[in-house]
């Protein structure tokens, strides 16, 4: 895919944000996507191929925000950029002399995205690539469901490297959890309860598993120089209980 | 290696090609620059250094083509650009004052390859780094071997990191696995019979393990969204079988 | 960070010199940097962020040498660096109009050091970003240990991901083992004792594990084309006994 980019535009200066996304996950994906775009330089053309329908009638897409273009596959990976930016325009990618020839059935990352990144990149203009769409797909992120008054379930989206479990918890879904006096609380995730948020990582104390708002605007189950999800036997998808006031005080459970 | 090649060229665009090749494995090597080269752009200087014989008498390398340089220990690493690439000329590095010094008895990847290179780059004639040479080191990628009338035995070159099974079988070894109808077939890959070719990845039905052509150019087996290698058991130098007509009615083996 | 570092110096060539430093092992950090460093141009700015201590009262910090700034925070990364550069100044940065705003508490390698190193990149003079202290953190890296007159010990660094074990043996600790008729010796490393040292890996026999001086200053345990981790059962941190003269011929321990 880099070769394909510096042939068409030579200069480009190529940046890979993550290798550790994984494979088919089009959510790991889109999150990944999500929390680093904006710290991109104006004009950055952003390519996005988590693929697993790739060589079917998925469509590819281009969309444009005021400072950013996204070049991916119409399979709901830039949900989040969408969600985000509410003055995105998308495209579907129809122009097909700018795709390399010839086509594989197996490697369209290669073959048409990275090639039209590229022509993006060396400023050949959107409308040149395709009609704009309205139906395209996207998908809202899962949210923390209220079970009762006491009582939310949320879900962990990702595990980062350092086993730091990233909930889908954000300020907005529990305030209560986030102020200065925090109300009483227990968050229950894998093996362990927790009713500590910390600010900082290295606040834990020796052994002590704690919430965190992170830095992608979530919040974070963590250990201080440890592996949460080690700890919590809890991982991609598990649940997490949040249990608030006369819940939290009466145990386990959601 | 990268500090080294920026010391001498600092205007270098280095673009890593992978970062799985697996230790020591000379044939890993060959096919990942095998399949990546020609996408780059004319002049490009690649570095495919696998290197198992560090600081042996082992020759350093430098094989040219119309396009490209290939800078390199003469190990075999390049021979499947020797197979595509008829014009190639393959130069001994002697002129020991583009090396690093002092010179390292493990790391020619840096002391040796990468300063080449970089020469290579900044438009240092190859002539000047050594004599032309015939007597390189080249292997045949293995193919795959006809067992009788009805059977074929293929080999397993490696896993992706999805997952797949990239098999030795190419198109020209078994036309009859690849036209529009396909006469009756078995694949046999570790626990699993593969009777189906699939041309994209997504229509392969939930738990199937199938046969696709992949941008390698070799037959894969996939399976959609799943772990191939997990599901048959079967990994690098696994055997495959191919059963044909009568055999792959009558089953197993080969 | 690479986003935040093309936003500010769009001409950036930035290096990833490692994705293998295991989280939170600011040692491990230490040797990576301290072992690549000094092969890049001159006026390389050394992002260096290994930081267990994020949001807490450690201090940022730009060491400057003659050639190259280093941008860590003050736990210690950068202390063998301090050992290998007599003329490095430390300062303290307290700019924080460099810093991204909002600053998080949870990544400080984006919001603090990447703008910082891009701004340093850009030519802003390092006297602006705050003022040189002489209490920084520096740590001495385990040295071997002398027991008596006939024994060491020793400790293994880190694995590499060839599997060969780094210890922290240099020439000047044990000259014995280096010279052209060595001195009889052991070496004992998990359930192995080693009695070899080769100059060049591919000289091992098969099955054999042996000592060679490796490209970063130490004393490594290698296998020919194996895993030397595997093959003793020794990792990082694992004992190294060298034993000497009668103790060698005596036996195990140390």
């Amino acid at each position: 895919m880099k070769g394909v980019i510096l042939e068409i535009v030579p200069e480009a200066a190529i940046v890979d944000i993550s290798h550790a996304v994984q494979p088919f996950d089009v959510l790991d994906g889109a999150l990944t996507i999500s929390q680093a775009y904006a710290y991109f330089p104006a004009g950055t053309v952003h390519l996005v191929v988590v693929d697993p329908g790739v060589g079917s009638a998925r469509r590819p897409i281009i969309a444009s925000t005021d400072k950013y273009y996204f070049v991916a596959p119409d399979n709901g990976i830039l949900s989040l950029i969408y969600a985000q930016e509410e003055r995105a325009h998308v495209r579907h990618i129809t122009s097909d002399h700018y795709f390399l020839q010839p086509l594989s059935n197996t490697f369209h990352a290669r073959d048409i995205f990275a090639p039209v990144a590229a022509y993006l990149a060396k400023q050949v203009d959107s409308h040149k690539f395709g009609d704009e769409i309205e139906d395209y797909t996207r998908f809202a992120a899962p949210k923390p469901k209220v079970v009762d008054a006491g009582r939310m379930r949320a879900v962990v989206l990702k595990v980062d490297r350092f086993g730091n479990l990233i909930t889908n918890i954000t300020p907005k879904d529990a305030p209560m959890l986030f102020g200065a006096d925090p109300a009483p609380f227990k968050l229950v995730v894998g093996s362990k309860e927790i009713t500590v948020i910390r600010t900082i990582y290295s606040e834990g104390t020796p052994g002590e598993v704690f919430g965190i708002m992170g830095s992608m605007g979530f919040l974070e189950i963590a250990a201080n120089r440890g592996n949460a999800a080690q700890i919590t036997g809890a991982g991609k998808g598990s649940e997490v209980s949040i249990l608030l006031g006369g819940a939290a005080a009466a145990g386990k459970g959601a």
